[in-house]
Protein backbone atom coordinates (compact mmCIF):
# COMPACT_ATOMS: atom_id res chain seq x y z
CA UNK A 1 0.00 0.00 0.00
CA UNK A 2 1.39 3.42 -0.85
CA UNK A 3 0.17 7.11 -0.17
CA UNK A 4 -1.33 6.98 -3.57
CA UNK A 5 -3.77 4.48 -2.80
CA UNK A 6 -7.25 6.40 -3.09
CA UNK A 7 -9.02 4.32 -0.45
CA UNK A 8 -6.24 2.84 1.99
CA UNK A 9 -8.06 -0.24 3.64
CA UNK A 10 -7.52 1.29 7.50
CA UNK A 11 -10.30 4.14 6.07
CA UNK A 12 -13.83 3.35 6.61
CA UNK A 13 -16.50 4.16 4.97
CA UNK A 14 -20.64 3.29 4.12
CA UNK A 15 -20.01 0.66 1.61
CA UNK A 16 -16.96 -1.15 3.66
CA UNK A 17 -18.04 -1.07 7.45
CA UNK A 18 -21.11 -1.23 9.67
CA UNK A 19 -23.33 1.61 10.12
CA UNK A 20 -23.39 4.30 13.41
CA UNK A 21 -19.66 3.59 13.62
CA UNK A 22 -17.35 6.47 15.07
CA UNK A 23 -15.23 8.07 12.75
CA UNK A 24 -12.89 10.29 14.55
CA UNK A 25 -10.40 9.87 16.62
CA UNK A 26 -11.69 8.63 20.06
CA UNK A 27 -10.24 9.63 23.78
CA UNK A 28 -8.19 7.17 24.54
CA UNK A 29 -7.23 6.39 28.32
CA UNK A 30 -3.17 7.65 27.59
CA UNK A 31 -1.30 10.67 29.19
CA UNK A 32 -1.04 13.17 25.89
CA UNK A 33 -5.13 12.80 26.21
CA UNK A 34 -5.85 13.27 29.68
CA UNK A 35 -3.31 16.10 29.64
CA UNK A 36 -4.90 17.77 26.59
CA UNK A 37 -8.48 17.67 28.32
CA UNK A 38 -7.04 19.14 30.97
CA UNK A 39 -5.60 21.78 28.50
CA UNK A 40 -9.04 22.50 27.57
CA UNK A 41 -10.79 22.96 30.79
CA UNK A 42 -7.70 25.56 31.31
CA UNK A 43 -8.75 27.53 28.45
CA UNK A 44 -11.95 27.53 29.43
CA UNK A 45 -11.43 28.48 33.04
CA UNK A 46 -9.28 31.50 31.76
CA UNK A 47 -12.00 32.71 30.19
CA UNK A 48 -14.34 32.69 33.40
CA UNK A 49 -12.61 33.16 36.51
CA UNK A 50 -12.81 36.13 38.48
CA UNK A 51 -10.22 39.18 36.79
CA UNK A 52 -8.69 40.29 39.84
CA UNK A 53 -7.85 36.15 41.16
CA UNK A 54 -4.92 37.01 43.26
CA UNK A 55 -3.01 34.17 41.92
CA UNK A 56 -3.49 34.72 38.39
CA UNK A 57 0.13 35.18 38.20
CA UNK A 58 1.35 32.42 39.41
CA UNK A 59 -0.90 30.61 36.96
CA UNK A 60 1.19 31.78 34.67
CA UNK A 61 4.16 30.71 35.82
CA UNK A 62 2.80 27.27 36.16
CA UNK A 63 1.80 27.17 32.76
CA UNK A 64 5.16 28.84 31.87
CA UNK A 65 7.02 26.12 33.58
CA UNK A 66 5.10 23.45 31.99
CA UNK A 67 5.23 24.63 28.31
CA UNK A 68 8.85 25.03 29.02
CA UNK A 69 9.60 21.08 30.30
CA UNK A 70 6.84 20.32 27.24
CA UNK A 71 9.11 21.86 24.42
CA UNK A 72 12.05 20.91 26.26
CA UNK A 73 10.73 16.91 25.52
CA UNK A 74 9.57 18.34 22.10
CA UNK A 75 11.46 16.53 18.74
CA UNK A 76 11.98 19.31 15.93
CA UNK A 77 8.74 19.96 14.08
CA UNK A 78 9.82 18.50 11.11
CA UNK A 79 10.19 14.93 12.77
CA UNK A 80 7.12 15.67 14.78
CA UNK A 81 5.23 16.36 11.37
CA UNK A 82 6.06 12.71 10.04
CA UNK A 83 5.20 11.51 13.23
CA UNK A 84 1.53 13.49 13.68
CA UNK A 85 1.21 11.92 9.98
CA UNK A 86 2.05 8.23 10.27
CA UNK A 87 -0.21 5.26 8.60
CA UNK A 88 -3.46 6.25 6.99
CA UNK A 89 -6.95 7.09 8.41
CA UNK A 90 -8.01 9.82 10.72
CA UNK A 91 -5.58 11.74 12.77
CA UNK A 92 -5.90 12.62 16.42
CA UNK A 93 -4.83 16.17 16.20
CA UNK A 94 -6.64 18.24 14.32
CA UNK A 95 -8.70 21.34 15.47
CA UNK A 96 -12.12 19.90 15.65
CA UNK A 97 -12.16 16.50 16.57
CA UNK A 98 -8.52 15.61 17.56
CA UNK A 99 -8.41 14.49 21.31
CA UNK A 100 -4.42 15.74 21.84
CA UNK A 101 -5.66 19.31 20.14
CA UNK A 102 -6.96 21.47 22.84
CA UNK A 103 -8.29 23.88 20.41
CA UNK A 104 -10.77 21.12 19.63
CA UNK A 105 -14.28 21.13 21.39
CA UNK A 106 -13.19 18.03 20.55
CA UNK A 107 -16.28 16.89 18.07
CA UNK A 108 -17.06 13.07 17.74
CA UNK A 109 -18.63 12.19 14.43
CA UNK A 110 -20.37 9.32 13.76
CA UNK A 111 -20.95 7.25 10.03
CA UNK A 112 -24.80 6.67 9.19
CA UNK A 113 -26.07 4.03 6.49
CA UNK A 114 -27.43 6.39 4.30
CA UNK A 115 -23.71 7.91 3.78
CA UNK A 116 -24.34 10.88 6.26
CA UNK A 117 -22.18 11.66 9.52
CA UNK A 118 -23.38 13.63 12.31
CA UNK A 119 -21.73 14.47 15.71
CA UNK A 120 -23.19 16.39 18.96
CA UNK A 121 -21.13 18.67 20.67
CA UNK A 122 -21.84 21.23 23.31
CA UNK A 123 -19.42 24.86 22.57
CA UNK A 124 -18.63 27.21 25.87
CA UNK A 125 -16.87 30.56 26.21
CA UNK A 126 -13.92 30.14 24.05
CA UNK A 127 -16.08 29.60 21.04
CA UNK A 128 -18.00 32.37 21.51
CA UNK A 129 -19.19 35.27 18.44
CA UNK A 130 -21.93 37.71 19.38
CA UNK A 131 -23.17 36.97 23.53
CA UNK A 132 -23.59 33.98 24.55
CA UNK A 133 -23.70 32.09 21.07
CA UNK A 134 -21.25 30.50 18.84
CA UNK A 135 -19.04 32.33 16.82
CA UNK A 136 -19.85 32.41 12.95
CA UNK A 137 -16.19 31.32 12.20
CA UNK A 138 -16.15 28.52 14.41
CA UNK A 139 -19.12 27.37 13.12
CA UNK A 140 -17.89 27.53 9.66
CA UNK A 141 -14.32 24.98 11.28
CA UNK A 142 -16.83 22.47 12.64
CA UNK A 143 -18.67 22.04 9.61
CA UNK A 144 -15.39 22.30 6.86
CA UNK A 145 -14.18 19.51 8.76
CA UNK A 146 -17.29 17.29 9.48
CA UNK A 147 -17.56 17.93 5.46
CA UNK A 148 -14.47 16.39 4.99
CA UNK A 149 -15.24 13.47 7.46
CA UNK A 150 -18.11 12.90 5.49
CA UNK A 151 -16.47 12.67 1.83
CA UNK A 152 -14.02 9.76 3.73
CA UNK A 153 -17.06 8.67 4.64
CA UNK A 154 -18.17 8.20 1.17
CA UNK A 155 -14.93 7.02 0.00
CA UNK A 156 -13.66 10.65 -1.09
CA UNK A 157 -11.10 12.48 -0.34
CA UNK A 158 -10.23 16.19 -1.14
CA UNK A 159 -9.01 19.43 0.00
CA UNK A 160 -11.77 22.23 0.56
CA UNK A 161 -12.11 24.49 -2.48
CA UNK A 162 -15.07 26.43 -1.86
CA UNK A 163 -17.29 27.20 1.84
CA UNK A 164 -20.60 28.83 1.24
CA UNK A 165 -21.82 29.07 5.24
CA UNK A 166 -24.87 30.66 5.83
CA UNK A 167 -26.06 32.06 8.89
CA UNK A 168 -30.22 31.33 9.58
CA UNK A 169 -30.00 32.31 13.39
CA UNK A 170 -27.34 32.95 16.51
CA UNK A 171 -26.15 29.37 17.48
CA UNK A 172 -26.52 29.12 21.28
CA UNK A 173 -23.53 28.42 23.72
CA UNK A 174 -24.37 26.22 26.47
CA UNK A 175 -26.88 23.22 24.51
CA UNK A 176 -26.39 19.80 22.96
CA UNK A 177 -25.69 21.33 18.45
CA UNK A 178 -25.92 18.46 16.53
CA UNK A 179 -22.98 19.31 13.20
CA UNK A 180 -23.82 17.08 10.51
CA UNK A 181 -22.64 16.54 6.91
CA UNK A 182 -23.14 14.39 3.74
CA UNK A 183 -21.33 14.26 0.23
CA UNK A 184 -24.46 15.36 -2.45
CA UNK A 185 -22.59 14.26 -5.54
CA UNK A 186 -19.18 14.13 -7.65
CA UNK A 187 -18.36 14.65 -10.76
CA UNK A 188 -14.45 13.22 -11.39
CA UNK A 189 -12.13 15.27 -9.19
CA UNK A 190 -14.97 17.14 -8.02
CA UNK A 191 -16.72 16.40 -4.59
CA UNK A 192 -20.11 18.47 -3.80
CA UNK A 193 -20.87 17.85 -0.35
CA UNK A 194 -23.86 19.96 2.49
CA UNK A 195 -24.34 20.04 6.14
CA UNK A 196 -25.76 21.97 9.01
CA UNK A 197 -25.97 23.04 12.40
CA UNK A 198 -28.98 22.28 14.58
CA UNK A 199 -29.76 23.52 17.83
CA UNK A 200 -31.20 20.98 20.87
CA UNK A 201 -34.56 21.71 19.74
CA UNK A 202 -34.35 20.90 16.10
CA UNK A 203 -33.79 24.78 14.77
CA UNK A 204 -31.72 25.00 11.55
CA UNK A 205 -28.96 27.16 13.09
CA UNK A 206 -26.59 27.21 9.69
CA UNK A 207 -25.72 24.81 6.60
CA UNK A 208 -22.97 24.77 4.50
CA UNK A 209 -21.95 23.67 1.25
CA UNK A 210 -18.90 22.85 0.25
CA UNK A 211 -16.90 22.26 -2.94
CA UNK A 212 -13.69 20.12 -2.42
CA UNK A 213 -11.04 18.99 -4.74
CA UNK A 214 -8.90 15.45 -4.98
CA UNK A 215 -6.10 16.53 -4.43
CA UNK A 216 -4.40 16.03 -0.96
CA UNK A 217 -1.41 17.50 0.34
CA UNK A 218 1.52 14.33 0.86
CA UNK A 219 1.87 13.14 3.93
CA UNK A 220 5.12 13.98 5.28
CA UNK A 221 7.63 11.10 5.44
CA UNK B 1 -25.53 56.28 25.36
CA UNK B 2 -27.71 53.12 25.15
CA UNK B 3 -26.51 50.09 23.89
CA UNK B 4 -28.80 50.87 20.33
CA UNK B 5 -26.44 53.88 19.36
CA UNK B 6 -25.36 52.59 15.86
CA UNK B 7 -22.32 53.85 16.55
CA UNK B 8 -20.82 54.87 20.22
CA UNK B 9 -17.43 56.99 20.29
CA UNK B 10 -15.55 54.41 21.98
CA UNK B 11 -15.23 52.32 18.55
CA UNK B 12 -12.95 54.03 16.25
CA UNK B 13 -13.44 54.53 12.72
CA UNK B 14 -12.00 55.44 9.69
CA UNK B 15 -13.80 59.00 9.39
CA UNK B 16 -13.60 59.59 12.95
CA UNK B 17 -9.76 58.28 13.71
CA UNK B 18 -6.03 58.57 12.51
CA UNK B 19 -5.30 55.41 9.86
CA UNK B 20 -2.81 52.88 11.46
CA UNK B 21 -4.14 52.12 14.46
CA UNK B 22 -4.44 48.77 16.26
CA UNK B 23 -8.20 48.00 16.22
CA UNK B 24 -8.61 44.38 18.23
CA UNK B 25 -7.54 44.32 21.76
CA UNK B 26 -3.85 44.60 22.61
CA UNK B 27 -1.91 42.16 24.63
CA UNK B 28 -1.65 44.26 28.49
CA UNK B 29 0.79 43.37 31.00
CA UNK B 30 -1.92 42.23 33.00
CA UNK B 31 -1.70 38.46 34.75
CA UNK B 32 -4.92 37.21 32.92
CA UNK B 33 -2.95 37.84 29.38
CA UNK B 34 0.39 36.33 30.62
CA UNK B 35 -1.71 33.59 31.74
CA UNK B 36 -3.19 32.93 28.53
CA UNK B 37 0.05 33.58 26.72
CA UNK B 38 1.44 30.67 28.62
CA UNK B 39 -2.04 28.78 27.68
CA UNK B 40 -1.20 28.98 24.20
CA UNK B 41 2.17 27.72 24.72
CA UNK B 42 0.96 24.54 26.60
CA UNK B 43 -1.60 23.99 23.44
CA UNK B 44 1.12 23.88 21.17
CA UNK B 45 3.69 22.16 23.04
CA UNK B 46 0.88 19.64 23.52
CA UNK B 47 1.02 18.83 19.71
CA UNK B 48 4.60 18.76 19.65
CA UNK B 49 5.86 17.04 22.54
CA UNK B 50 6.93 13.25 22.81
CA UNK B 51 4.47 11.09 23.20
CA UNK B 52 5.97 8.97 25.64
CA UNK B 53 7.25 11.58 27.77
CA UNK B 54 7.12 9.82 31.13
CA UNK B 55 5.92 13.17 33.39
CA UNK B 56 2.57 13.56 30.82
CA UNK B 57 0.65 12.62 33.43
CA UNK B 58 2.05 15.13 36.21
CA UNK B 59 1.40 17.46 33.75
CA UNK B 60 -2.08 16.17 33.17
CA UNK B 61 -2.57 16.60 37.13
CA UNK B 62 -1.35 20.01 37.56
CA UNK B 63 -3.42 21.38 34.53
CA UNK B 64 -5.96 19.82 35.92
CA UNK B 65 -5.17 21.51 39.48
CA UNK B 66 -5.03 24.64 37.59
CA UNK B 67 -8.27 24.56 36.03
CA UNK B 68 -9.40 23.53 39.69
CA UNK B 69 -8.16 26.55 41.14
CA UNK B 70 -9.63 29.03 38.40
CA UNK B 71 -13.09 27.18 38.17
CA UNK B 72 -13.08 27.74 42.04
CA UNK B 73 -13.17 31.68 41.34
CA UNK B 74 -15.52 31.75 38.89
CA UNK B 75 -18.61 33.51 39.08
CA UNK B 76 -21.46 32.00 37.36
CA UNK B 77 -21.71 31.71 33.60
CA UNK B 78 -24.54 34.50 33.73
CA UNK B 79 -22.75 36.88 35.77
CA UNK B 80 -19.24 36.33 33.59
CA UNK B 81 -21.09 36.80 30.69
CA UNK B 82 -22.39 40.55 31.58
CA UNK B 83 -19.02 41.53 32.90
CA UNK B 84 -17.16 40.09 29.76
CA UNK B 85 -19.53 42.52 27.34
CA UNK B 86 -19.16 45.38 29.80
CA UNK B 87 -19.31 48.79 27.67
CA UNK B 88 -18.94 48.79 23.83
CA UNK B 89 -15.89 48.33 21.80
CA UNK B 90 -13.78 45.32 21.05
CA UNK B 91 -14.07 43.00 23.61
CA UNK B 92 -11.03 41.03 25.25
CA UNK B 93 -12.38 37.35 24.84
CA UNK B 94 -12.95 36.42 20.69
CA UNK B 95 -11.52 33.74 19.58
CA UNK B 96 -10.00 35.52 16.42
CA UNK B 97 -8.12 38.48 18.39
CA UNK B 98 -8.95 37.93 21.91
CA UNK B 99 -5.96 38.20 24.39
CA UNK B 100 -7.87 36.33 27.35
CA UNK B 101 -8.60 33.65 25.25
CA UNK B 102 -6.19 31.12 24.73
CA UNK B 103 -7.62 29.75 21.14
CA UNK B 104 -7.15 33.16 19.01
CA UNK B 105 -3.52 32.95 17.53
CA UNK B 106 -4.06 36.38 18.34
CA UNK B 107 -4.48 37.86 15.25
CA UNK B 108 -3.90 41.71 15.74
CA UNK B 109 -5.74 44.12 13.23
CA UNK B 110 -4.73 47.67 11.76
CA UNK B 111 -7.39 49.84 10.38
CA UNK B 112 -5.93 51.96 7.36
CA UNK B 113 -7.20 54.95 5.72
CA UNK B 114 -8.59 53.45 2.76
CA UNK B 115 -10.96 51.63 4.56
CA UNK B 116 -9.17 48.08 5.17
CA UNK B 117 -8.02 46.52 8.12
CA UNK B 118 -5.00 43.97 7.78
CA UNK B 119 -2.74 42.04 10.36
CA UNK B 120 0.17 39.25 10.32
CA UNK B 121 -0.11 36.21 12.02
CA UNK B 122 1.95 33.63 11.72
CA UNK B 123 0.06 29.65 13.13
CA UNK B 124 1.56 26.47 13.89
CA UNK B 125 0.51 23.14 14.96
CA UNK B 126 -2.85 23.79 16.82
CA UNK B 127 -4.41 25.27 13.40
CA UNK B 128 -3.01 22.25 11.08
CA UNK B 129 -5.91 20.75 8.77
CA UNK B 130 -4.09 19.25 5.41
CA UNK B 131 -0.19 18.21 6.66
CA UNK B 132 2.04 21.33 7.41
CA UNK B 133 -0.98 23.45 6.31
CA UNK B 134 -3.83 25.82 7.87
CA UNK B 135 -7.26 24.41 8.35
CA UNK B 136 -9.61 25.52 5.97
CA UNK B 137 -11.80 26.35 8.62
CA UNK B 138 -9.57 28.27 10.64
CA UNK B 139 -8.90 30.24 7.52
CA UNK B 140 -12.35 30.41 7.27
CA UNK B 141 -12.54 31.86 11.12
CA UNK B 142 -9.85 34.29 10.91
CA UNK B 143 -11.45 36.03 7.68
CA UNK B 144 -15.07 35.50 9.07
CA UNK B 145 -13.62 37.74 12.17
CA UNK B 146 -11.71 39.96 10.26
CA UNK B 147 -14.32 41.14 8.13
CA UNK B 148 -16.29 42.08 11.21
CA UNK B 149 -13.62 44.29 12.08
CA UNK B 150 -13.42 46.01 8.99
CA UNK B 151 -17.12 47.06 8.88
CA UNK B 152 -16.70 48.51 12.45
CA UNK B 153 -13.71 50.01 10.84
CA UNK B 154 -15.99 51.24 8.25
CA UNK B 155 -18.67 52.65 11.38
CA UNK B 156 -20.82 49.08 10.13
CA UNK B 157 -21.90 46.54 12.69
CA UNK B 158 -23.71 43.11 11.74
CA UNK B 159 -24.00 39.40 12.25
CA UNK B 160 -22.60 37.26 9.46
CA UNK B 161 -25.54 36.04 7.14
CA UNK B 162 -23.32 34.25 4.91
CA UNK B 163 -19.64 33.35 4.25
CA UNK B 164 -18.39 32.29 0.17
CA UNK B 165 -14.85 30.96 1.19
CA UNK B 166 -12.56 30.02 -1.42
CA UNK B 167 -9.37 28.44 -1.10
CA UNK B 168 -7.25 29.05 -3.96
CA UNK B 169 -3.95 27.47 -2.65
CA UNK B 170 -2.90 25.47 0.34
CA UNK B 171 -1.93 28.30 2.79
CA UNK B 172 0.98 27.41 4.74
CA UNK B 173 2.14 26.80 8.61
CA UNK B 174 4.82 28.57 10.18
CA UNK B 175 5.34 31.85 8.26
CA UNK B 176 3.66 35.23 8.14
CA UNK B 177 0.31 35.41 7.13
CA UNK B 178 -1.25 38.84 6.08
CA UNK B 179 -5.23 38.76 6.68
CA UNK B 180 -6.82 41.51 5.15
CA UNK B 181 -10.69 42.97 4.61
CA UNK B 182 -12.92 45.83 3.78
CA UNK B 183 -16.21 46.60 3.41
CA UNK B 184 -17.32 46.37 -0.35
CA UNK B 185 -20.97 48.25 -0.48
CA UNK B 186 -23.39 48.60 1.77
CA UNK B 187 -27.20 48.67 1.63
CA UNK B 188 -29.83 49.22 3.49
CA UNK B 189 -28.82 46.78 6.45
CA UNK B 190 -27.09 44.71 4.33
CA UNK B 191 -23.63 44.43 4.37
CA UNK B 192 -20.76 43.48 1.35
CA UNK B 193 -17.09 43.29 2.75
CA UNK B 194 -14.40 40.77 1.02
CA UNK B 195 -11.18 39.80 2.56
CA UNK B 196 -8.16 37.27 1.43
CA UNK B 197 -5.32 35.56 3.30
CA UNK B 198 -1.27 35.69 1.55
CA UNK B 199 1.35 33.70 2.39
CA UNK B 200 4.85 35.48 3.07
CA UNK B 201 5.55 35.98 -0.32
CA UNK B 202 2.64 37.58 -1.57
CA UNK B 203 0.62 34.44 -2.69
CA UNK B 204 -2.95 34.42 -2.70
CA UNK B 205 -4.04 31.75 -0.92
CA UNK B 206 -7.92 31.87 0.66
CA UNK B 207 -9.99 35.06 -0.48
CA UNK B 208 -13.47 35.07 1.52
CA UNK B 209 -17.19 37.09 0.45
CA UNK B 210 -19.60 38.24 3.46
CA UNK B 211 -23.16 39.29 3.63
CA UNK B 212 -23.53 40.71 7.49
CA UNK B 213 -27.01 41.99 8.07
CA UNK B 214 -26.69 44.73 10.55
CA UNK B 215 -29.02 42.91 13.58
CA UNK B 216 -26.84 42.79 16.63
CA UNK B 217 -27.43 40.08 19.29
CA UNK B 218 -27.85 42.67 22.49
CA UNK B 219 -24.88 42.71 25.36
CA UNK B 220 -26.33 40.58 28.25
CA UNK B 221 -27.37 43.35 30.65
Amino acid sequence: MTSADPEPESVPTVSNSPADIVLTSQLQDVPVDRATAAARRVIDALLRTDRTNANLDRVAEELDNIADHLEQHAPVVAERLIDMWRGEGVTRHDPVTGPENAIAPPLALTGRADGSVDGVVTLTLPYQGPPGHVHGGVAALLLDHTLGVANAWSGRSGATAQLNVRYHRPTPLFEPLTVSGRMVSEDGRKINSAGAIHSADGTLCVSVEGLFIDKRVPRPR
